[in-house]
């Protein structure tokens, strides 16, 4: 039935994968104001690329933050709605010292597409648009309804879309969300997420003497705000890597037996993937496996922190601040609002003498869960069955994609995730890739869950 | 006596501060490679300087690093010899966003020369040079022999001085080391510093994976390199500020009762100095009053401390790494190499799990401590009191001049540390500054001391 569309994507793969590339160069950092034109070239792009490949209705919508890249194609009568969402901003590249090419310059090698935004988001938003494309060229129409919401602010938690959304909730209306934002379980091992975990990020900022002091003349006089640092830091966390921050499991679940047993069944080669990081040993919580570690439990992760002097050579000095940029990954009924008042219930019980220090959340967005026995993930289980060859696995992501809950707060729908990355590819790290073996399969399976949409029951 | 020196120096005074400027406009930051012309360029201009004073033998010694700049006069048959020691080196200007006036476009305001390098130590070793100028213009020739050693390494720790006194110990030969180069106990209250703390200075660096990871997806799964940083920082120190580093405190002396009076009797004003550095309160070690603990109590301060991301936003990463500066102030008979290996063994016990730790020392250098009754450190006291009216108080220092002890050591001659700064005058830090009332009473004191010196027993 589909192998129409597939000679179509055969024949046309060499020019969409240079559209892709082109994708990629564009240096769309959503967190850099100096990107700031690239990010409206991006979306520009992208909405002509929509355009070429059927989209109707497509514009490019005005937000409080980056825009909105929209476009739609409702002529499927009594069939479902599926929204696309994805985003077309990436991470900053630096360090970009350890890139082996450079993060805008898209190359491929040994069929992987190299570059910033290569799996997070650019090619796996691209499956969607190609997929359209292949229905439309070869058959003119689509199984079921489709609409695009491409937004540019992801990588920064997406400050601007909740209110976008709930603007344009009669625009977006839709009796599915699908995405393709993530990675699978493992090479060839496709899989389904039901859960994401929310994000609680904030910057901590202790600040001592109003200037750097002679660590002679005063060492040992005044507070080291880096010390004072250090110890706040510290006291958030036991020996063991539980959270010390009173009340911060409040609404994680204990996990049952069977999902115990599940985790155990897909667990990883913790030594072999160890050896891939290249650390001595994989470590964290006491008591949990990585798989559960990293997906089912919450943590609270140091991203940055600086303070003092960082140059060639010693300076002796008290540095006057200290400051760490931190972010929790929430899971189940966890709260990034409550979490953020534990935090400073923690900050003001635990300041260390001779400092002051200021707390501020960055961002925020709650933990997402489906039922894997929802008709659309079954749906998309089948499909996958066809494009990859194999049934796919239930996982929960330990990533975050807080939009997930509001999409599936603000719109009322399921929110289905496909994911076609891969764990390896160096998402928000250097050397980010895509390999492009799955963006053959993503197409197919999509082209697949189009179909199984449409022959359910609205 | 002096009164035709004194009207010299009066009436050459405008022309000396210009010189001064011309000096603290070189920015011969030692730390920084890109700044080695401009220690070279110090150096000639200081040798320049010596023989515009009148020494002899005016000489640009090299070392393994920074040049020494050698000059003496030796006609004083029968007299002492005291040997000038003094550091052309500056500190590095940064943070430069918090200067008033540019670190290397000195200038006068209130009384007050600021620039880089105007108290440490490039106008305490100016008066050294005017005091020469001023007895050979006026008199022919000086009551004692002198020689001037100005290195431009020690604000790196002088790694190369001490093979050149070594290696120069005959023509550095000397009754006496002279070096005026740290801060009186406070505004108009002269001191002689009769100890001086130690340095051992080092780099901890601690390696996660090879790269940067999205917290997403492998947050808790892996050690956090800066957790793991903050994790072994903190377990050097207890809540006490004690530091917990076994073998740590192995020679240091406990205060005696007449110390800890005498401490009592020059204590500062706590909440006025709090007040003046903008913190809360002075904290510290517990037990030990704030000049105790900058002075007679030994450090470990965090002079910098980074990793991961610093930039604008957030950056969901385990960073790749995590490093720390860190520096000991020692007292007494404390040893830094034996200190370095009590802390390689605390880090070898307390090492996190998941990372590995490297440490390095970068500096070291041991306490100082010479009798107050010496009867050089007697004759200081006098020509203190013709300077600045009134006799100095014994104290002790808790920077380091890790070289005077060697100075005393190799030349095995007494060492006299005769202080014209003043402590708020930013020492290291940005708007360092020098008040030009102490640049003439310094130089007063140092004509009445040759003065003292020749009269005493060879």
């Amino acid at each position: 039935m589909t192998s129409p569309i597939n000679a179509y994507l055969a024949q046309e793969r060499d020019r969409h994968l240079a559209e892709l590339m082109e994708f990629v160069r564009i240096p769309s950092v959503s967190a850099s104001t100096e990107h700031k034109p690239d990010m409206a070239r991006a979306a520009e792009w992208l909405a002509a690329q929509l355009r070429q490949a059927g989209l109707e209705n497509v514009q490019v919508l005005p937000t409080a933050g980056h825009p909105v890249v929209y476009g739609d194609w409702l002529h499927a009568p009594g069939q479902p709605t599926a929204l696309i969402y994805g985003h077309y901003d990436v991470q900053p590249a630096d360090p970009l010292e350890q890139w082996t090419s450079e993060p805008f310059e898209p190359v491929i090698r040994d069929g992987k597409l190299y570059g910033r935004g290569a799996t997070d988001d650019k090619a796996q938003l691209y499956t969607h648009v190609k997929t359209v494309e292949a229905f439309l060229q070869t058959q003119g129409k689509l199984p079921v309804n489709v609409k695009f919401c491409i937004e540019g602010e992801e990588e920064i938690a997406s400050p601007s879309l909740p209110a976008f959304l709930e603007k344009q909730a009669e625009l977006l209306k839709a009796d599915a969300i699908v995405i393709s934002d993530g990675p699978m379980h493992d090479e060839g091992v496709p899989s389904i997420c039901y859960g994401l975990r929310g994000l609680c990020g904030f910057q901590l900022d202790v600040q001592g003497p109003k200037n750097d002091l002679h660590s002679g003349l005063y060492g040992g006089g005044v507070a080291n705000p880096a010390t004072a640092l250090v110890e706040l830091l510290s006291s958030m966390r036991n020996a063991e890597g539980h959270i010390t921050i009173e009340d911060f499991y409040e609404g994680v679940n204990v996990l049952s037996q069977t999902e115990r047993e599940a985790f155990r069944e897909l667990s990883l080669d913790d030594v072999k993937l160890a050896g891939e990081l290249a650390v001595p040993e994989l470590t964290g919580e006491a008591g949990y496996s990585f798989l559960e570690r990293t997906t089912a439990r919450p943590t609270l992760e140091v991203n940055g922190i600086y303070g003092g002097y960082q140059g060639e050579g010693l300076k002796p000095i008290v540095p006057s601040a200290a400051s760490a940029k931190l972010s929790c990954r929430l899971v189940d009924q966890q709260d990034p609002d409550r979490i953020m008042q534990a935090i400073e219930r923690h900050i003001a019980k635990h300041k260390p003498a001779g400092v002051t220090v200021k707390v501020q959340q960055t961002h925020r967005g709650k933990p997402f869960y489906i039922s894997p026995e929802h008709p659309y993930i079954q749906a998309a289980a089948a499909a996958y069955e066809t494009g990859f060859g194999k049934m796919p696995v239930y996982i929960r992501s330990g990533g975050s994609i807080p939009i997930v809950e509001v999409f599936s707060r603000v719109l009322g729908a399921p929110v289905v995730m496909m994911d076609f990355g891969l764990p390896g590819e160096n998402m928000h790290a250097p050397n980010e890739h895509f390999h492009l073996e799955n963006f053959d399969k993503g197409i197919a399976t999509l082209v697949q869950y189009w179909q199984e949409l449409s022959q359910l029951q609205k």
